[in-house]
């Protein structure tokens, strides 16, 4: 592995205050070296060090890798009929879920690897170095198992969403499939995940239900997640900061109360505006949970049925202009509050010793990500050091 | 020039009734011939023909070029501190427009001429294919003359926006600017436009000197479009009708004797998604005006200071989220309904004839434009049967 500088910064974010000014550790007229993988050297470009390799910035913005802390990438067909469908009059229903466990069912595997590495490849372009991705599109043991394995050929994020609703045929014995995805299925499933997650919803899974597959899911060893208050008003936020969920996600419908435990617990509330406007939902208030000092992550949620996105640029807009964050705020929360999200410290910032993951954009700062909506502003993505997406 | 074959098309949006289904002309296993940079040929690929060069777009879907009728692409400076502001609870207000005109004015003409060049590329890589580009960030005589002489090297449809805002050093004398703009401006700007177009508002001009200025316009051969009813509710639909423009713009507030003109005209009404976007605009009613008939258009308005995107599958994409359109509404609108805003009847369809302008979707389905919001899903534009952005 050799050394890379990356020369001639116009605006080096770091997410490290004694690097740079600011929440996000801005550094103007900067330079970094990667070395080994990982960073080695931040400092102005005018005493940056030789390396073997040079990149010339030529003035553009640099951020850390983006961290995409929620989504799910192993599925087979297509509702673009639904999408349609919905757009011009049909609420969204969590069973449209089934729809896509049927074609998945249906996929080979290779269907199934070649759909989640169309997606990759699209999250790389986006910026995207980390990510996270479910299962819970096969519902059975064989195609969970299936699923989690084909994740874990992608990422080392993988979650175990055997809980995602309850397919059909166990539609008159929710119980019985609580017993499976907390027995034969966690069995088989448990060694392939690093977390648990659970869709507690109106439709999915009850308060009840979801601790259970949670407890039992922590008990193997896998942290939960959860899928919390997205449609509506519910139990999700406060099971996820009991079972102390390393994040809750969707969080569109927030009490008081859930606003309150989410600031005064480790638990990321994770928004994913992709849902809320595929869905037509109402948009959270984030500057409540900002306010109140929670920690606030942004994800694509990338999933066939509500959120077909996998554009973290996309979702920093529609933070900013429809959720009340800063850009800057915005900015953070893909990048720490991504990584904090998945418990990670090695990303998501660009301190040394961190992951060599950064994003180079066609822009002068990373406001732009909010400021050029829709424009799709990532030169080059780079992990460990290695070009991954775009250009040099 | 060679004959290129377009085989294997999934799903063909031709905007010809006789060639598909609904209002899109939509023809599934479609191929498509491109004569001497026209439209030779369209059928069923079982039935295609052989042609000089052949591509072959494997299922995906091709739609025409995308026709962006209102875009500001002559001009110097960033916003990006203004955007911020906005964003964290500034108002906008026209006069925002004068930090470009000082900057435009500063700026050399190779400075203006690789900005919008840059913003072309955008386009380009975004599927639009034909597009209409203002002056109005010069608003000087010498100034707004070399903005229109770099939008000619640029396009066939250039717009004279002399009247964007009255600028600083007339501010106590607006009667003047208009006599200028009516004057001596229009003597050196006529000869290098299409259009002439007036910014009516609040903060800009009133009805009485917008009248003035598209009359004193059209009796130089310049047809009218009006910058009308963005901000607030006003007279600019109203006088658009009456003078006979091709197009209302922006149109974001709308009475109902707005919708009534708009339906009974030959004006279309050309929505500007983005820049609601960036404003924190409330979203118009779309509905209303299709439902009464009207000719709608969507556009980009890219400009830096209030829609600084080149996408317009964002466009769409927020067109359905937010004004109510149907996918396929939005489709039209990017496409004949741009061709319709620009009095063009050689682009915006596929029919026998037309420009060999066509743009291939990654994506088996035009609805993916709105339903993978943020994705940038053009693989390939093509214009007049050459290839201008992406790859084949």
């Amino acid at each position: 592995m050799t050394s890379v500088l990356f020369d001639r910064i116009g605006e080096l974010t770091t997410n490290v205050s004694e690097f740079g000014e600011g929440p996000t550790g801005l550094r103007r007229h900067a330079a970094l070296v990667v070395d080994d993988g990982a960073v080695a050297w931040v400092g102005d470009a005018a005493d940056a060090p030789e390396a073997d390799d040079r990149i010339d910035v030529d003035g553009r913005a640099v951020l850390p890798g983006f961290v995409d802390s929620h989504a799910h990438l192993i599925f087979a067909g297509d509702r673009t009929a639904d999408f349609t469908a919905r757009m011009t009059g049909q609420p969204y229903a969590a069973g449209g879920i089934r729809t896509t466990v049927a074609a998945t069912r249906a996929a080979s595997d290779g269907e199934l690897r070649a759909n989640a590495q169309r997606l990759v490849a699209e999250l790389h372009a986006a910026g995207v170095t980390t990510f996270e991705c479910k299962s819970g599109y096969g519902l059975s043991v064989t195609d969970e198992e299936r699923s989690l394995r084909i994740a874990g050929e992608l990422t080392d994020e993988v979650t175990y969403l055997g809980a995602h609703v309850v397919p059909t045929e166990h539609a008159d014995d929710v119980d019985g499939y609580v017993d499976t995805v907390t027995g034969a299925m966690l069995d088989a499933c448990a060694p392939l995940a690093r977390w648990v997650d659970v869709f507690v919803e109106d439709g999915a899974f009850d308060a009840d239900r979801a601790r259970t597959i949670l407890t039992a899911g922590a008990a193997r060893g896998l942290v939960p997640r959860v899928h919390a208050n997205q449609l509506a008003h519910g139990p999700g936020v406060q099971l996820a900061v009991e079972v102390g969920a390393a994040s809750a996600d969707h969080v569109t419908f927030l009490s008081d109360a859930d606003v309150d435990a989410l600031a005064a617990s480790d638990t990321v509330a994770t928004f994913l505006p992709g849902a809320d406007f595929s869905i037509r939902a109402p948009y959270p208030d984030a500057r409540r949970l900002l306010d109140a000092g929670a920690t606030v992550a942004l994800a694509t949620d990338c999933n066939p049925g509500t959120s077909f996105t996998t554009s973290i640029g996309f979702c920093v807009a529609l933070a900013v202009r429809e959720y009340g964050m800063s850009p800057t705020e915005a900015i953070a929360a893909v990048t720490t509050g991504g990584a904090r999200a998945l418990r990670r410290d090695d990303v998501g910032h660009l301190g040394v010793g961190a992951a060599g993951d950064l994003v180079v954009l066609d822009a002068p700062s990373a406001v732009h990500l909010a400021y050029r909506p829709g424009v799709p502003l990532v030169v080059g993505t780079w992990r460990r050091g290695e070009l991954i997406a775009g250009r040099r």
